[in-house]
């Protein structure tokens, strides 16, 4: 009998799917799950003629693989993980590989990285995007851990992961929790995704009065463009969707969204590195505002709205939202690539940028066309510092500018917030001002705490500090070097 | 020889500052110092003939206090408190008090707290604001931990803490850690107000074409109006003084804005709460994005701004601009309080929300007029859920409002970037929306990962699925309940 190419762990609804994918491809997989009934279940419901055999004992599972044995688990974060480790670690020999495809946090993968380096075991942390369709028939895979393991397993991830245009989108990410970590921002970028389109969505809803029919008859024009994407075709989807009383299903939807953590681990993380990640941060934050779904009620009875009256040039401000949508966008997977590179510096990772836009190009929930251009842009120079110094962003943002000021003014008119696109162009304001007003926050730190300050006229490093209480206001020597 | 009052460990400038101001307020205290050359120093130079002795041995310092035993430390966040307390520990007697008047991070108070109430040591964490300034003539002192050594520090901290109208600036703030918790809340506070106040100068500046000194005389004289504050006062007299060239010295300030980690832990406090601080937060980002000069001057080149046009209605304008100030100010203190009331329901703390105002009310950096409001309104009804409910809020906002879009629009029209006021701005909109765009989140993932939707039409709780890809569009039930 042959030996398994794969041991998997964890035959939860993504587990089971990808080991099915994994069969289809050709290769041998040995399963196992902690209760031997979902075992029992899945390779009597699923698995029919295909090369999957299940075990009820780590050891067994164990012995049934080639060496470098392969184990993968798809178990749940934190702890679970940590103990599984430890019941493998008898059973395997060195130069086996462990493969973690849960959504584990990128610091425990960094830190069972090290940790497994020391026994000469191979640890993988991958992120895998696509939710149980993508598991099924193709997800996003971006693996990062040990590179020693990356070619003995590359192949079926490879095999398995989503195509464009012929090319995998799975490809090595770097070191430790560096696979975690880019599936971690790309979470982050999906809660901003969705919060312009969401903002989008109620411009035109709400400020043009557009009907549900007429947003998914937009959404469906704009999908074949600059923004075809995925979560566009689910939005222009949805807004075709009726409920049973054949009024839009969507109104029936109550608007408080849930979230479930890597949102604000992006944002943290942001914070943690000091990256102005603002756009994501407010999409995450957007959401826990429609949690106070009471409050809110409340607060709209005290401070009711004025009636809005709808503009006359709607076709002009619906361009306008859709250039807004786009500019936003870019700007959201600038500052994604920013908190990026900032991580790799800080972590000590080498980032494959541009494979990075490439594992995001299919497969994934934020598959987009524009990530194409975003892996050209790195493809032709890796050391781009910032996607805005890219001429086809540069083009895309210039040419959308005026209409994204135009939408955000229109929103701020029509009291329909847009927290995501506005905070991008105060970003984007920012970013391209060679100066800011910061140096107001610098005197003040040194008027109040004597924090020091640099200065315009000296070169960069060299602290001033001014004794503002004593100074009299004429022509003193105020700035003093410390 | 009497037994001193109270001893104090670390003798760096804020420790001595506070070690005169408890002498100079009667009472008698013992000092220490890891280096016994800075003890002999303070005592040399500074003491004079007030109370205060020196000490070179934790023993002696703890030998020479009267019972219970008050210990306070000045001393360097982190390990150094740890260790300090190891050592502490065998000198004292159940009932002794430990004192933390340093900058430690909340959730270390509260695990000190817990750990040395079980050897019936009391131990206090304190926020202590306002500068070397404020430590020598009347800090603002925000105390909490375990309430049992409460009543004995209080007659010495309420002596030597910043008075208003005859209050101390200093009271119970709650158990564990809520003290620090508070003391970091107040200083996210201070970069949101120093933020906007920058956006407010840069406004005038740049979209207004003022000089410095008429931004000074404005400054100057909203100081005496709803405005009036410490932040607002140091703002006008920073405008005010001149390089040795004659030149307004805040323009030779580098716009480069540093930071100490405590607005960041403030931000991270609301993504891991939940809430929604957009403006603190933006005020971090935009330090972070100050901080990217080079990458900035580089940008500014790419994307050069239009030529500014100062608008004819300048008086107006800056009507509107003092309105929008007050108004995002406002704002920034809603959002601070739903923060520490979502703390205080997470770790279970009592928190005194009216003292809390009280306590920033003065001494300390975000010291305004507009606190007296805060703490009137938690006085009259501790229970409000937020200030947007009370009546002067309510007014307050309300007459603010349109001059709040006005400002917001112009800096969007002149490329001066606002996000904190246009942040607060998206915030209110959001949070007076009986109805937000969040349906469309729900329904997207709904729709790729299947996570479940409550409907408007059904009770809270209810959780419903579509089954999107299936659903053919016409009248069926789109919604299940699961």
């Amino acid at each position: 009998m042959t030996q398994a190419d794969i041991g998997l762990i964890g035959l939860a609804v993504m587990g089971q799917n990808l080991v099915l994918n994994i069969a289809d491809h050709g290769y041998k997989v040995s399963v196992y799950n902690r209760s031997p009934e979902r075992t029992d279940a899945f390779i009597d419901e699923s698995v029919e003629d295909r090369p999957i055999e299940g075990f009820y004992s780590l050891q067994d599972l164990v012995a049934s693989l080639s060496r470098p044995r392969k184990v993968m688990m798809m178990v749940k974060a934190g702890a679970v993980v940590d103990s599984l480790i430890d019941s493998l670690l008898p059973l395997l020999d060195k130069g086996d590989i462990i493969i973690d495809g849960g959504n584990s946090l990128y610091s425990d993968t960094s830190r069972r990285t090290k940790a497994l380096k020391e026994k000469d075991i191979l640890f993988i942390g991958t992120g895998i995007s696509g939710g149980e369709e993508g598991a099924r028939h193709g997800p996003s895979i971006m693996p990062g851990g040990n590179v020693e393991g990356w070619e003995t397993v590359r192949p079926i991830f490879q095999a398995i992961s989503a195509k464009v245009d012929g090319e995998a989108c799975c490809d090595w990410v770097g070191e430790e929790g560096a696979g975690h970590y880019i599936k971690m921002v790309h979470n982050g970028i999906e809660y901003g995704d969705m919060q312009i389109i969401s903002e989008a969505y109620q411009l035109m809803r709400e400020g043009l009065g557009m009907s549900a029919q007429a947003c998914h008859e937009q959404f469906s024009k704009w999908n074949k463009g600059v923004l075809d994407s995925y979560l566009i075709e689910i939005t222009a989807e949805i807004l075709r969707i009726k409920d049973s009383d054949g009024e839009p299903i969507i109104d029936k939807i109550l608007d408080a969204a849930g979230q479930k953590g890597t949102g604000k681990w992006t944002g943290i993380s942001a914070l943690e590195m000091g990256i102005p990640l603002n756009l994501i941060t407010e999409s995450v934050y957007a959401r826990c505002l429609s949690a106070l779904k009471e409050e809110r009620v409340q607060a709209s009875t005290l401070y009711p709205r004025e009636a809005r009256i709808l503009p006359e040039n709607k076709e002009a401000i619906l361009e306008a939202i859709h250039d807004a949508l786009y500019a936003s966008k870019i700007i959201s997977y600038i500052q994604g690539y920013m908190l990026m590179r900032e991580a790799a510096k800080s972590f000590e990772w080498d980032l494959n940028y541009g494979g990075i836009a490439l594992m995001w190009r299919g497969g994934c929930i934020i598959r987009s066309a524009f990530l194409g251009e975003i892996r050209r842009a790195y493809d032709e120079r890796p050391e781009l510092s910032s996607l805005l110094q890219d001429p086809f962003f540069e083009l895309a943002i210039k040419r959308a500018e005026p209409s994204w000021r135009k939408t955000v003014i229109f929103g701020i008119e029509s009291s329909i917030p847009t927290p995501a696109m506005s905070s991008a162009l105060a970003f984007f304001d920012g970013y391209r001002s060679a100066r800011v007003s910061a140096n107001m926050i610098q005197a003040q730190r040194d008027f109040f705490g004597a924090h020091t300050y640099e200065r315009v006229d000296a070169p960069r490093g060299q602290r001033f500090h001014t004794d503002w209480i004593h100074s009299d206001g004429k022509d003193t020597l105020a700035s003093k070097k410390v």
